[in-house]
């Protein structure tokens, strides 16, 4: 068994992918939650739009390849490219 | 009619609420994204979890006030604070 040494092993990033709907494009769930907010006693508030976030740890060799995986991997599993837009954020380097 | 100060009638911020389950919460979605990603070709993607994330306009008079509010609104209405915990960021001033 040969030894890896950490070099070759890549760094261990925490991403975070937001996907959200691209502007435009109806949000239903972000209207209802607008048309309720005043009768618990929120005002002032507008434009809610509702997505998803996914967290998760990817190994690469640098922050900009972590991103382009989690990109990459959004937009084939987590999103419908069609309707919806990815952005990928490093929260920490695990 | 009296028109009101530009001063008194707050700023609007663009706040983004990540909604996230809590540490030891099953979480079966992510569980499922993990398992199929290796058959996509991804491999080194560890630990992930689903989450939602809601964008809004929040008048308030500073970034403070626009934090607490999405918090507070986050808190009673987009989660269940016995499962998920929720962060409030400024992404913009509107």
């Amino acid at each position: 068994m040969v030894a890896v040494p950490t070099s070759l092993r890549g760094v261990n990033y925490s991403v975070t992918v937001d996907v959200t709907l691209r502007a435009g494009i109806a949000d239903p769930e972000g209207a209802t939650i607008e048309r309720a907010l005043p009768a618990l006693g929120f005002s002032g508030v507008s434009a809610v739009r509702a997505g998803k976030s996914f967290r998760m740890n990817v190994e690469a060799d640098n922050e900009e390849a972590a991103l382009a995986k989690a990109t990459s991997l959004a937009q084939r599993l987590l999103s419908n490219p069609v309707m919806e837009d990815v952005v990928a954020r490093i929260t920490s380097e695990a």
